[in-house]
């Protein structure tokens, strides 16, 4: 039998517990990994503060990189690109496993399918401990997306790979082809930066940045990004382009707002930040009709973002600095002061190296 | 020199006036038609009690039908889909023409190209008279899609064609495949009816017609709902199944944001109806990003939409009660009181007889 650690959160303001456990045996199908490494989410941030209320106890960490360490006999023995999976392939995997054979599994939206299962989202009871990245182990459950990784893709850009780089990938597909498009991004956090990398990557003929923060603009220039936007002057100014596509990482009402604004004919607002309470959007009917609006929600991603945000990082890593993500990097005994260091200093990915 | 009668509409709470004048010479690429028939659509009887501001003076009617007169040598002498055009033939028209090489016209948004005419909205100035349907003549300018009708297709069915009937069908297009979906309707006027019939002949599972009028909601079985819910009672529950596409012909808030409440993970909320001024709709952004949920708004249609109705009615108007649209039939001597009907007993259609 081999045991881990593994870091309890016991809810908003309690201290993070450091805990031992078994690992316990694999079920048909699965497979058990090593974490390597994990980042800080902002969703992980919200629960830490009480913005978001998760099942307690808990183990946080979604965005995980580690290495296969066992495979059940039941399971494929490949990962999901087909590629031949090893004991010590350093692989990620979906945020969410469910039933590939349920409705809306069937429809493209695997996220929302039947028995879903969210690491890093999962009670901490019994035996059922090693679910999230801030352990020693991870059990990846059957069904579970896992892709084996380049070894050359440092592991803290691996890490962030199946929350924010393929929950850009999702708003992307969901976009639509944005070749020649003018493009506003509002929240210039990692899913922000990685929108305009990914943008520019996909052909977009200008791309504007937009948050409150001066330092995050200056970082979106690096990121691909071609004009940026203070939201917090005051007679803020519409973009003198008009948008045909404007993408909200920051769930600020008021950036939404902005930015469905913004927008030119035929335009898509696509929302991806505010998956935690705010004030109602005030959305002018008449204007989504006389200019034929969309506006369209994502949570999570399905397969296929996931396999095109690998791509996209394989090919891209080097090409914009996502090197330079994790600002500040803890072991599993100082989580704790990670959050912490997260909250009050806010870079865009703190990691934990395990 | 042709002349010929037309109704002068001079601002909410004027009577109208019925004038003579003579028929221009036709321009490069134009059609002169007779009007032989011109539905009231919602849109006339607005901009008659003033909730609705259109430029004055001006010939109201844009659901019009009418008998071709006169093909400028210079026009290719073909309808829109490639057929014949002779003099005595009966055509319909699309309500806009518009640059076919402008911006959003090569993106499939034609009804938002430079240079847009919209028949029926039209300023009466100098020689311009003749281009609404509550005249005897209509010129239609060059890049205006033209369709020749089915001479069995009743003229009061044919003029509902460029405007209701081609909306609708710009309301499918845009939310897609509708096969197996379940639906809601909200506003059960002409649109609304068209769309219960339409989504049924796309093989919807299941339709829902929602409206504020028992009547309304009887005739709708009759188009194809399955089931209907009147929204003027207290309490009304949202609809037990769950909503694929909900479409809004209403325009009032209250029902938009019923139809974006009753929808399923993944289901699509496409807005037609407020095509005026509505108190802003209170959109819960959380709720659109965890529920996958797409908005869209239409005003108009495209051609494809436009040869789509034609189709669908073609197949259709037997079928399904479009014969009795029309609850009152007036004479071009009569306009005053047609609307003044049309806004008294609201019928889906009042129709004028050229």
């Amino acid at each position: 039998m081999t045991s881990g650690k593994l870091v309890v959160f016991q809810g908003p303001g309690q201290a993070f517990q450091l805990q031992s456990a078994e690992v316990r045996a694999l079920l048909p199908g699965e497979v058990l990994v090593k974490n390597r490494y994990t980042t800080l989410c902002g969703s992980d941030l919200h629960t830490f503060c009480g913005l978001r209320k998760e099942v307690c106890p808990t183990v946080l960490g979604h965005e995980i990189v580690g290495e296969v360490m066992a495979i059940h006999p039941a399971h494929s023995g490949s990962d999901h690109n087909g590629k031949q999976l090893r004991v010590g392939d350093v692989v990620t995997w979906s945020i969410f496993s469910s039933d590939p054979e349920s409705y809306y599994a069937l429809h493209d939206m695997p996220q929302k399918g039947d028995n879903l299962f969210k690491y890093g989202h999962a009670k901490v009871e019994n035996v059922e401990v090693f679910h999230g990245g801030l352990a020693e182990y991870c059990i990846l459950k059957a069904h579970t997306a896992i892709l084996k990784l380049p070894r050359e893709i440092p592991l803290p850009i691996a890490a962030t790979l199946n929350c924010a780089i393929a929950t850009v990938a999702g708003a992307l597909r969901i976009a639509g082809n944005l070749e020649g498009k003018n493009v506003l991004i509002t929240g210039m956090g990692l899913l922000g930066m990685t929108c305009a990398a990914m943008c520019k990557d996909a052909g977009a003929a200008w791309i504007i940045a937009a948050d409150i923060t001066e330092k995050r603009l200056e970082e979106a220039m690096g990121f691909g990004a071609d004009e940026t936007i203070d939201l917090k002057k005051d007679n803020v100014k519409l973009p003198a382009k008009g948008i045909d596509v404007v993408f909200d990482m920051s769930g600020s009402a008021d950036a939404m707002e902005f930015g469905i604004d913004s927008l030119a004919i035929g335009g898509s607002a696509i929302l991806i930040g505010a998956v935690f309470n705010t004030r109602k959007l005030q959305v002018d009917a008449e204007k989504v009709i006389r200019k034929l609006l969309t506006i369209k929600g994502l949570h999570n991603y399905n397969y296929q973002d996931f396999t095109y945000a690998l791509d996209f990082i394989t090919r891209n890593w080097e090409k914009y600095p996502f090197g330079q993500v994790v600002g500040k990097e803890f072991s599993l005994n100082e989580v704790q002061e990670a959050f912490e260091y997260a909250v009050q200093f806010k870079p865009l990915r703190v990691g934990i190296r395990i």
